[in-house]
Order: structure tokens, then sequence, then C-alpha cells
């Protein structure tokens, strides 16, 4: 069962002012809530269906502070999922840690606004094994519904950091590279054993003040017709690119 | 303006039933709607804000057959956009023709279910030159709004066409490789000039009928941890490892 109370408190975290002012957020279906029990972070409530909760030991897991067994009608009416027969976890938000020891790729995200365009992007680093993703903070928020459901789970391993951007960048210290549909090849690109990648907003691109920052610009050849590529989609082609014989 | 019975109209459109009954869809939104106009689609009827008109010349038009002013509140009335201030467009639907001198890669789906995915898919075959995808009947229907909406203005210059992919592959006569996890590496394969790629269902892969009839089975290398990525995404990746050097 799913109280009145709790069915209003869980609905409250769909917004980021409540996400914000309660450090919880949301984590929805069958996927993102096997990722977030094999992960660190603590489960405050997970509300699931007689079957999620049949093939899995929540009631010893060490994470999990309560789990309720709920119709799948009283979760679905609860979540932001057009349908979601798993189940709703209330998850406690972890403080971000400035991004340290940089690897192959930093992954820089200059006003990323779409929802899904973050959580795309997440899950991409999860597959290229980048660990930190610095996001401006106009960039959208790391725990709205629609990022964690877009990451498939990799929201559990990527650290998401949002920070100024220009100072950022003065202490990173390693050459940084933008992706703009005015820039260089990527296929005839050598990158530099650590570099950080910037990837700017759906509308405008990189903002002046990062652009000024950059070692150099680089495209994914157009071959046809498009005006241009999503900003997931760059970011996927060009790590690909990068992650090339390594 | 638009009358009541226009907005029940265009309404109707937004349903798969109606599109297919009326021979009709729905183009929505500033970007879709430039594309459309530079196209050769015919244009039942245009309804768009006093905004959008100003900068075209839309009454001279030889596709445009009636071009209505209206509020935008009239227009985001009637529209799937979440937000539109440009205008919505009654268009024909064109008879799609069964693809024909095969170029460099021939895309085909085999039940891409998700319209985004449709629609990013087509936006990388116009960025990529590729003039045909070929989708399974079980393919979501290229009308659907969400799918013109993702495709960017796209859907204008890429030849959709569904049919049963393994009696098509029969015909087909070029090597065809399938995006599969399980896979050969595709940073070391050299691809004939003239191919097929397949891309399989998000959820099932690609079905056994057409497993069988493929050359090899091709993947993106994986770093990290994620455990797949999103369909369009690796048909983007592949896409830009097959035309390197072209």
């Amino acid at each position: 069962m799913i109280s009145k109370q709790q069915q209003k408190y869980i609905q409250s975290l769909h917004n980021k002012k409540y996400r914000t002012e309660y450090g919880e957020f949301l984590v929805e279906g069958e996927k993102g809530l096997d990722e977030l029990l094999a992960s660190d972070f603590e489960v405050v409530r997970l509300f699931c269906s007689e079957e999620f909760s049949a093939g899995r030991s929540l009631s010893g897991h060490p994470r999990v502070h309560e789990a309720i067994i709920a119709p799948v009608s009283a979760i679905a009416a609860v979540s932001t999922f057009k349908s979601n027969s798993a189940g709703v976890a209330v998850v406690k938000q972890k403080r971000p840690s400035p991004p340290q020891n940089f690897e192959k790729v930093t992954l820089i995200l200059d006003q990323i606004h779409d929802p899904g365009n973050l959580g795309t992007v997440i899950r991409l680093a999860d597959w290229y094994g980048i660990r930190n993703v610095v996001c401006s903070p106009e960039t959208v928020e790391f725990y709205n519904p629609k990022v964690i459901s877009a990451t498939m789970g990799s929201f559990t391993r990527v650290n998401v950091f949002y920070t100024p951007l220009p100072a950022f960048l003065h202490r990173f210290g390693l050459p940084v590279y933008g992706a703009d549909l005015e820039g260089a090849n990527v296929h005839h690109h050598d990158f530099e054993e650590k570099i950080g990648l910037v990837i700017g907003s759906e509308s405008h691109g990189i903002s002046p003040e990062v652009a000024a920052l950059l070692k150099a610009r680089i495209t994914i050849p157009r071959i046809g017709t498009a005006e241009s590529l999503n900003a997931a989609m760059a970011t996927g082609i060009i790590l690909d690119n990068i992650f090339r014989g390594v």
C-alpha cells in the first residue's frame, strides 16, 4: 500500500523545488531500481510490486531502509513513467565530489537543457568508462526524473558535478576540445592522453567564455544535408573517435 | 483563426488511425515547417503565427494550398509540441518508393518502436547522405508526430520504406551487417563499398529470421560498465565508422 501522504510526498519529488528542499530524488522502473540496489545510494523507501520484490532479497538489503509492497496501479499513479510495473524508490541525494584524478576524458557540459540529452551523455560516459561529467550551473538538474531514467542506471556510476565552467577550466590544466560544427575533422585528429571535451547547448553551442579556453574545435564530418546532429549523438560519435585504439 | 472544425481535424491527425484514413500528417514548429516549405511535400493547410508568416512568402508558395494566420495560443492548443509559436501544417502523405540504386549504406530497421529513435535515425541518415531507410512493418509509423519532430526536418530528404525484412534481404544482394552487443569490434572492420546495416529493436535486438541473413555482427567497443547504448546512438557511432575515409 501507498498511503495518501506517501503518495503526496512521492509526487512532490517530481518537482525540483522539493527534491532540493528534501535532498531526495526518485528512481523508477526495473532497470533503474536494479542498478540502484547494486549501488551505494541510500534508499529511504522503496515502493515495489509483488513481482519485483519476489526475485530480490529486499528485506535484508543494507541500504534499503524500508520496502513496501504496493499494487501496480498505485505505483503507476505516483510514477513519472507512462508505464511502471516495477516500483518507485525515494533515494537520498549524494553530495557530488569535485572531480579529481582526471582520466582519459573529462566531459564538460555547457548549458545542456534537455534532460534526455544529459541522461544519454551520462550513459555514454558510463559506456566509455568516464568517471567525471562537469556541468555548467545552467545545465539541467542531474536528479530530474527524466535524466535519471535516460541514464538507464548509469547515474549510479558517474560523478556529475556542477560548477561555473570558466573557473573550472582555468584550474583543469589539460587540453580542452569543443564539439562545434565549424571545427576540424575528428577523424583526422590525434588527441593527447588526457583531455577535456566540451559539449555546448542544444540551441546556442558553446558559450563565448568557454570557447575562449578551448585548445581546438572538432566536428564530425557531414556527408549529407542535415543541419546538425543532436548534442548527445555528437558526444557519442566524438567519444568513439577519442577511444579508438585505446 | 482556427475554426472549431479545423481544430478537431488537426487533433484527429495526432492519431495514426486518422492519419492513415486521411492520408495526411502534421508538421510542427519552425524548423520542421521551414524544411517542409523547401521540400516537394504538398501542404494542404498551414496554420501559422503572424511572426512566422512575416519572414516568408507563403501566399505565392506553389505547394501551400492555403495559409491561415492564427494566434500563438490557438496554434499551441492544436500542436503536439509543449510549446509551438510558429505553426502547424496539414501535409499530404507521400507514397514511399521501394529503394533502388542502393548507395554506400542502406539502413534496415528491425522493429524500432520508439518514435524518438526512428526520428533520430532518419536525421542521422540525412547527415550521412543515406537515401534509403527500410523498416520492418512493426517499426513505429514514419508519420507519427514524434518521429517527424525528432528528424528535425530530415523527414523531407530520406525515403523510409516499410516491408517485411526477410524477403527484402533476399532480394537485396549486398552484404548486410547487424549491430549487436556480441559482434566484432567495428573499429577493426573494413566494410565493402555498399552494404546494408540492420539495427534491431530496443528490447529484443535483431529478430532470428533477419539475424540468419547477416554477413556478420558488429559492435562498438565498450570500455566502461553501461549494459548497452541506445539503438539510435549505436546507429550513429557505427555509421561514423563506416563513413571514415569516404
